[in-house]
């Protein structure tokens, strides 16, 4: 890290500042230039460490040099993550297609849209059984039912299965039904959860929370991976932002950041990323063109009768129709 | 709620739509306008009921009328809801004021930061005893010991105690030891904390989430009250902006908003919401301005040293000359 | 529009304010709820009218219902707008790439870098002479002699060329000079210029301003038309967020929502929208994923030595793999 | 200025830095650390020189480590400036009221406003003449008929007059008539205008554009300067957010920021900064508590009646309530 000090910092606080670098094991490089003294820190900093000298007497500001991040790093881990779930193996240059309904309704609807994306064309099957919701009106999930329900679906369909968990509690039972584990937004930094997370044995997919950066998404990895769990896989479903014709901003360039960044597998959710099916398949299609490993959208064989989400749920047909159309474009990128 | 009809609507799904609603129990008023036929219905709307017409054949768009929120607005309950503790009443038209450190340390320390912050004036006492943080390399907080030893600040200061529940199967430990429950700001929309903290008879202080509408936070209190408890704080700290001297952008509107639109208390914390130490005093100064019930602050009797928020943290003598100066501001307006 | 009586209001408010509406040619449907009175107003709605009825006694909010923009709406032309430029059409399904440096910095190193583009397949050549920058400091373009080069190095390539226009003073001698005159994202609600334009009598590229709605952008296109020039083309360009691994967000949903509210042809400038030349090929292959009618990228023959925006300019050799990928896909697309 | 060079940047690559940072005129420090090797380079940087060193083989990325303004900076001048109009100094610690209606829609209208916020306490009256909005279809201003009836104004009341000038062509006419200049948000970054604005030899009102950080805001001001005026007033009035119930977010923390950093005095504009005039007075004492040198408040003697922002508008009761309240709080702080 780099220490700037104060224009009229003294010559004592400078030193001062040096003494105690090297106390907490830095190597200390001193610049004087006209303006003022810059000291440059090699060693290990966390944000205690940084906020400890931003508070030192002559300090003006304290500025990071390296990423905070490690294990989640491709410095650290050069060669990509991928995650095997069935016969099917997310980040090795294939293309995912997790579909299904916002919420689990109930058995007959769930198997009924489980085999209609599977005939589209799906990998995998998503499905919610706990949706807790802004309004405390609105329905919050078949909780267990609904785990029992994914499971069958899986069995008759064969397809691999994501679902969300909420809170550690959960973890157990989820697991026991579930392929891999989802982190919804609202939760990405509830660091209980990650933290047992780590040591749960399944993927894990991440996604990223409405108005975390990029930085803040990776280190919420970082909490997984160092809890002893490297099956992450990072999902990009939108931030906030002052635009209201979308729900949310889908942010696509967090897939080649992702990729650059990180050795962790990406995929785009573009049904919460839009917020409106109109949009769901340009937006799938631009997600593959930036590089995408995989997509997860919401299908439901009757969107204006769904529990939640209908506005943004396709319709098995236009699902296939998006299948369609993601494959052949992933097809010609791998043929350039 | 409106519903707006695509301009080429069909009759029929016109008629529809109209049936549909009655159905479901509103009454309804169409009106044909030059480009498009506009429905009005009169009933109960929820998110659902929203979602299922915004996907009914020739629907354009649905908007809402009235707020999402019934228990928190002040429609509901004219008169303010004010939270007694100890002899403090919250809401009253009185100047709350309510400091410590950011985390509990340890015990010498607490004790030390909690005597110098009811000497220069505080009202009730802070301090974080779980404290997970961004990057799991940080200090993550003494947990129950540091409950014990807040307990204990209670007793040799007579100062309440503030501290946050993270987790639902916390909220009885904590609620042993602490007078308020805060709920943090990325546990904002954690549904089920807040649906249990409804059932924890003790007053919740409910801290706005980052990237949270105004609407979205009173969703949120709403949750608690629908649940059982009326006792709610709302505490605005600062949402995420693209602007970066500060850590976050303090949105002092939303304490005349909250008086306007609910019927609970207000209060702010500077900290937080600017992220700068210099910053707190100016910041707090204008939260009375702008018709706080009350401010929270951080205080580290050596920031520098401190194990966390370090850079927003008040001296001791810093903090005195904000109670000086938030007092004199507090009386100058009640004597207009 | 729909006017939202407050809880309280008497009778004889709505009455004042329905009577107004009619003296202002509304019809009006007077709709009486449990909670409240809500009244529909359908006629011509302005921004000034809105505000009118928000000032009224017993008023609460007043909603638009329908969009604000007309000519530029695909309501009022339902078929799209082309714009031809030599013998290329923008908005009739085929891919137009628009390449060069973002500012003209000589002779030789303009016809350089034009015939490297031209060579690598772009179908026009874009180019700064006026180059206002963010600090007073910087390079500020070569003014008039750049519009010269650039015209020249259309001679030679046979590009048409896209320059951006600063001030209504600049629009005749750019027009002398520009095939296409672009109006910058800072410009964006520059409505003098705008309203200028709608008379230049050659096509309009405008920008999306860093902060504006879709909504606010398709205004300034209707400024544009409605002063007479229906030749305009969209750009987005990204939007300003909290995220900072990038300069701004490109937000590729704009792409799809422009081609459903209006008829105006779209194109992409992920060089702005991304701020870092490795992410300039995963967004321009996005883009044209997402349905974009073209794309505009900054190429410099030696982006190290670039005046201004190096550090997001392609060299001619990436920006070929760009050409083959971008046509590729567009190609893929058009054969599904 | 920090260059980072990459993990496994060559030998050569980081001697070919250090060389062409000595051929600019740098000092050069290298620090070879365990991951990577970091060059401090003292000597005057611009965007220019970063992003030049950005592109070069082997760097990571460049680091600025001071502020890009120089002639605004208190450091660069650490006595405040004020700013004298007739007999009133802004910037030396008293309290500036400037109060007036959004646009100037007539003679008479004007004249009663102007007496009336002249009576209710003003020091200063403001009134647009050119009035462009986001719709072509909306009340654009009487132009040059405006600025005379705001001189007539002035002559009646003796308040001095601030106005908007929009384009350079018309910095020349508003100047007979104004006595202070002001650059409107949206021109911002109009860098013609504001290094015109810095050969106007009169004091220049700086909006901050909505979208813009306060670096740039400060950089704006920078131009104006550098060009030659350093009568700069700054005015905080809101910045673009996702939170939609204010029509911007009024950032507060502006005023002590702007204070810290540069040497200019600092104003509020509390009606742009939430769009509703309720909230305009508790904003406006917020103002004066976080340290505003004045405000500037938008007045109708008929808001529902106003050609344009009726809903910001206070009415001259209302106003004279919020010059009582502002000015009492002023005078606390003085006292404490």
């Amino acid at each position: 890290m780099i220490i700037v000090m104060k224009k009229n910092a003294a010559e004592q606080e400078i030193n001062a500042v040096a003494e105690k670098l090297q106390e907490k094991g830095f190597k200390v490089h001193l610049s004087e230039g006209v303006e003022r003294t810059i000291i440059g820190a090699i060693g290990e900093r966390t944000q205690a460490i940084m906020e400890y000298f931003m508070r030192q007497p002559g300090v003006e500001k304290v500025i990071p040099i390296l990423q905070p991040f490690k294990m989640a790093s491709r410095e650290f881990k050069p060669e990509p993550t991928t995650v095997k779930v069935g016969d099917k193996i997310i980040g090795d240059g294939s293309l995912t297609i997790i579909a299904g309904p916002c919420a689990v309704e109930g058995r007959e609807k769930l198997m009924e849209v489980a085999l209609a994306v599977k005939e589209a064309g799906a990998d995998m099957l998503r499905g919610g059984a706990f949706k807790p919701r802004t309004s405390p009106y609105s329905f919050q999930g078949l909780e267990r039912e609904g785990l029992e329900i994914l499971a069958e679906a899986r069995k008759v369909t064969g397809l691999p299965v994501v679902t969300e968990v909420m809170d550690p509690r959960m973890i157990e039972v989820v697991s026991e039904y579930a392929d891999i584990l989802q982190v919804g937004a609202r939760n990405m930094q509830n660091f209980f959860l990650l933290r047992e997370l780590g040591k749960a044995g399944k993927p894990v997919l991440l996604k990223r929370g409405p108005s975390s950066t990029i930085e803040e998404w990776i280190m919420a990895a970082e909490y997984i991976i160092s809890s002893g769990n490297e099956q992450v896989i990072m999902c990009e479903r939108g931030i906030r932002t002052f635009e209201k014709y979308t729900r949310n901003t889908l942010d696509l360039s967090a897939v080649p950041l992702i990729k650059q960044l990180t050795h962790l597998p990406v995929i785009v959710d573009p049904s919460h990323g839009t917020g409106k099916w109109e949009l769901v398949e340009p937006m799938a299609v631009a997600a593959v063109g930036a590089g995408s490993d995989g997509i997860m959208v919401e299908v439901h064989q009757n969107p204006s009768e769904a529990l939640s989400d209908g506005p943004q749920s396709l319709m098995p047909d236009n699902f296939e129709s998006l299948v369609t159309k993601v494959r052949a474009i992933h097809e010609a990128l791998q043929n350039i």
